[in-house]
């Protein structure tokens, strides 16, 4: 199959309680490509500034990831800062710096359309939308949001929701989007609106996944440390739909596999500050981990 | 085996947005025996005050608990008053009329003494630590608490923590008494202080057990109606040290297996007010339920 990722690339400055780390390269694109090239090989569409380090370009292509989509432009790269306190569940962002992403048109290369599995990471909802209109039939296309966008442009969400198979959101997503209190109510009441697929991320407590016809509990891993909490919901989702490009398949036993697969990428990259444990880590380890998972919730 | 549960015997007045109860029966203790019930014949220790319905002792003694010590004195029976909006996870306490259980001094008799399970509900630690004291060796003593205790009486209640093998708390008391945010961490530094086993509660989220060498995630069941929340804690201590009791043993494959009965006892008691849905529940619905949380869970 084929995976194509539509999200931001980015720097980052963050703060947690193991440190401070000034504009490292982060962005739901960029952790989401990582993720999934475990897996299969992405195409990821996206900008950056002039100011964008080759080497990270260099990076993505060590790992097959199809750059031909980031497109460069002149300006400066989209700058995100945040602070995590003792809770990694709670961020307050300092500030946010769009800059060439603020009037990013996104662009599907040509070869990129038929792909069969398209991700809208968080962006715009605008932009998602602008994507799934040059997107040629996919077989499976997904999206992710932050609060952000369900306060600023919610008919624009809603419109996107409407349009795709599978929504990844955390609780208080969910919880918004539905007006619903009980998550799997809220979920439910997001599948009647058009996906066939409702993720609940859940940070430390895990995923919810919940089909038409079934739902699976994904726990987190019980990680005793998390150095950096940015980009553990991306690599959710990007191991989870890379899995899913590797099999082929969109069927209750690929959801659920996925989703602990998902969950173990997730685990991974709050080990260190922002790409760096993706930067070490193995197929093998993940493998690992996917058996640890097992023996977590066996009985 | 044999199981002592010593908790409350009271009246609950409890307003959730399904309706309002006043005065029905309730108490850690009622709950955890009828929980403990289903797997295991347990001996309660409580008190009550003459008001209190003798059709209750009937029943708990038609599900074959032994009564012996509950003890009737005269005065009002304990009463408390609570409230939950739309998230079960958020409760207010209106009222608490201690009455008869103001200066209960908890007596096991004798033939309780050398029971080999002994399960502390939620009580003052000081009474908690006097039945410690009367207990004859048992094999495995467990006790739960709540907020109250841990602002009232942190050193009490850290000294009997310190007694028992096995601690049940829920998230916020676990880190209140930890003093660390990432629950892993905080189980495994209570572990440090004595117990074999901490088990953490997390109401929707399921509930983790850490043992010295091992973790355990159960997951909540998905439920989408949560009638009224009261009691879920105490019915999945009874469920889990119920199992245990009945199967004899203390061994990782059966804490596990115990802590999702705790959790499937605990999906059923929310679907009704109060201990109604204790009373018509059955042995065969609650092996389904736990079929059902394999499904879950399975990958």
């Amino acid at each position: 199959m084929s995976l194509v990722i539509v999200g931001s690339v980015a720097f980052d400055t963050i703060e947690t309680p193991y440190g401070r780390r000034e504009k490292i390269v982060g962005g739901s694109g960029t952790y989401c490509s990582l993720a999934a090239s475990f897996f299969t090989q992405p195409m990821i569409v996206s900008v950056v500034g002039e100011d964008f380090p080759e080497e990270v370009i260099d990076l993505f292509k060590k790992r097959k990831i199809d750059t031909k989509g980031i497109e460069v432009r002149s300006g400066k790269t989209f700058h995100w800062e945040g602070r995590y306190g003792n809770d990694p569940n709670q961020r307050t962002t300092i500030r946010t710096e769009l800059n060439v992403f603020e009037d990013f048109s996104p662009q599907l290369p040509p070869d990129y359309r038929p792909a069969e599995l398209v991700f809208l990471a968080n962006i715009d909802p605008d932009q998602q939308e602008e994507i799934l209109n040059q997107a040629k039939e996919p077989k499976l296309t997904a999206m992710d949001t932050i609060n952000l966008w369900i306060n600023l442009k919610p008919d624009s969400l809603l419109r996107v929701l409407e349009r795709v198979d599978m929504f990844f959101g955390n609780e208080e997503e969910i919880r918004m989007l539905s007006q619903e209190v009980n998550l799997v109510k809220a979920g439910r009441k997001l599948l009647e609106r058009g996906p066939s697929f409702i993720i609940i991320k859940k940070g430390e407590h895990g995923a919810l996944v919940l089909g038409k016809e079934f739902v699976f509990g994904a726990l987190a891993y019980p990680c005793e440390e998390v150095i950096d909490p940015t980009g553990a919901g991306d690599c959710f989702a990007g191991g989870f739909l890379g899995y899913l490009d590797r099999v082929n398949s969109f069927d209750e036993k690929e959801i659920r596999k996925a989703a602990v697969y998902g969950s173990a990428l997730a685990s991974f990259v709050i080990e260190d500050f922002g790409i760096d444990r993706l930067k070490s880590l193995s197929l093998s380890e993940i493998e690992e981990r996917h058996l640890e998972f097992k023996k977590l919730v066996s009985f």
